[in-house]
């Protein structure tokens, strides 16, 4: 059994990418808000689908894909609270279809209709509720930063910013995986640097802060094999000690998990040299944000299989862990449905 | 010879940073500057480094050190531009004598005057003259984000903003070592985020844009073994593949020098498998963010000199580059005096 936990709809067809700039472009010209995106058929979801994602989960032995939407179109530094409930739960809509079609293939894990300026409240509540008990959603992405590479509504440390949506988390029993979303910021190409900058710094929020003790059953998976983490584990062992914190087992490794979408040997072979491989779970994100054949392997960059099946530190028993223990674990569930 | 290209005077006496925080008070309280920095004695500058700089260096065999006033002092989000021209000219000039009382073991690398919301201009090019011709400097620290964390100013790439620098940094024959400096953003500590977000960022700036085919001769460091890079070395890759532009070789490794300020072996031994040699320089930012003893070696998580070693892909070649001779080639000003 292989679970990918991090696969997006980025196969969507056409109307849908555009229904969120028509509603984006209605919101900036006069504030109201387009409520009725277009119909999709099944055959348009089969044809996004199964040439695509499901193939190449075929050519790979991935068994079951964790299906999110879009990470990039989520969209949150755009619109308000009323658009992005309305654009989460029709992207929500879409991956629950996917997962009834294919329901050997894939299970649903949900973008929260987050908003900047906007405290998680509400509106994500319901959406939280929803995706569990009507989607059968066993997880969510929770962006770090919806403000889209300006990063100024709070820190993931924020009691009142943050808190009552991990109760939440906690309650429903779902992980969150952290994944900013687009960047409107110059300096941050959304997929090369504001996501990878984003997930180390969650992984610094996490060890710098009291977010797992006050919250001991919050789970987060760190996307993109962690950011920087595991290149710079020695730093952030020594950062921890200097400020007298416990180790990053103690104060961070209960809660963070690592995804292995890295796309090269030696950082696939460094990751596993470094964490522990109860808190590596497998993952390609594909189609992502690397599409390409590694000419120097004749492979496709994001098969991440190929680097997990090579690297000496793989042995039999922390592949199984990697390709699925883990995932049972982290997304509780995520058991009955497997 | 051992060269490191990546340190910082992070003992001066208490009066210097002290005098900082009274010019950033007074120019908040009245918006006037400060311009009578404190003296220091040769004796409070031998004690700063004697038994701390010094000392360490002689214990790891590091013969030669790229000094820099501290990085997370350069301070250059808060104050203007007038302030900001006394704190560097200061700043600089207490590196320049620990460079004159220590000739043998520390050559200058300087500060530059930028400030939030200004762009680089004749303040910042007068230091760079006096740097060079008066105080014998063979780079320069340039800060990427003087909006310390916003990322409100313009990215690497914007012609109006940076390529003034530029043409300066080309005509002295200096490179650049992107180091961004203390972070006001609640988002990013430091020395744990900032930094290496910072580097990751400049780096894809430098990818995505013409920065290198405007300025063939410009030469970047990115410290801290370039951020997220090297462990995305494949994402990198396939990125800059998808997008149509050239190989990373091409595009970027003419110009741009990562240094080895990475706290672990397996980091190291990562940074060496996937960078061509020429492209590393031995650094180990010593007395600077991490300066605990790993107790799992014993040994210092800041004492970098011990991976190389231990690395299987440095040969004795390849040392030889990292330690030295790349470190010739990249800051041409040093030659005369090694």
């Amino acid at each position: 059994m292989i679970i990918d936990v991090h696969g997006h709809f980025t196969t969507t067809p056409e109307q849908v990418g555009e229904f969120r700039i028509r509603q984006v472009a209605q919101f900036n010209r006069d504030g109201t808000v387009l409520t009725d995106p277009p119909t999709v058929s099944d055959h348009e979801i089969r044809a996004g689908i199964e040439p695509n994602q499901l193939a190449r989960m075929k050519e790979r032995g991935i068994d079951l894909t964790l299906f999110s939407p879009k990470a990039v179109g989520m969209d949150h530094h755009q619109g308000n609270e009323a658009t992005n409930v309305v654009w989460a739960r029709y992207s929500n809509d879409l991956v629950a279809r996917v997962c009834r079609m294919f329901p050997d293939h894939f299970v649903g894990v949900g973008q929260l209709p987050q908003a900047a300026g906007a405290p998680p409240r509400q509106a994500v509540f319901d959406e939280i509720r929803r995706g569990v008990e009507e989607l059968g959603f066993v997880g969510f992405n929770l962006n770090p930063d919806p403000t889209g590479g300006r990063w100024s509504d709070p820190p993931l440390w924020d009691k009142d910013w943050w808190y009552p949506l991990y109760e939440q988390l906690v309650h429903w029993k779902v992980p969150a995986m952290i994944h900013v979303s687009g960047s409107c910021n110059p300096h941050f190409n959304a997929v090369a640097t504001h996501y990878i900058n984003g997930d180390t710094t969650a992984f610094v929020q996490c060890l710098t802060s009291d977010v797992f003790r006050d919250f001991p059953d919050l789970k987060f998976i760190l996307p993109h094999g962690g950011g920087a983490v595991p290149y710079h584990w020695g730093r952030y062992r020594g950062l921890a000690q200097d400020m007298g914190l416990p180790t990053l087992e103690e104060k961070v490794l209960h809660n963070v998990f690592f995804d292995t979408c890295v796309y090269h040997q030696p950082g696939i072979d460094l990751m596993l040299s470094v964490l522990p491989a109860q808190n590596i779970l497998f993952a390609s994100e594909t189609f992502g944000a690397v599409n390409g054949i590694d000419p120097r392997t004749g492979h496709h960059y994001d098969h991440t299989r190929r680097y997990l099946e090579a690297s000496p530190a793989a042995t039999h028993e922390v592949r199984k862990r990697i390709y699925a223990e883990n995932a049972h674990g982290v997304y509780p569930r995520l058991r009955p449905r497997c």
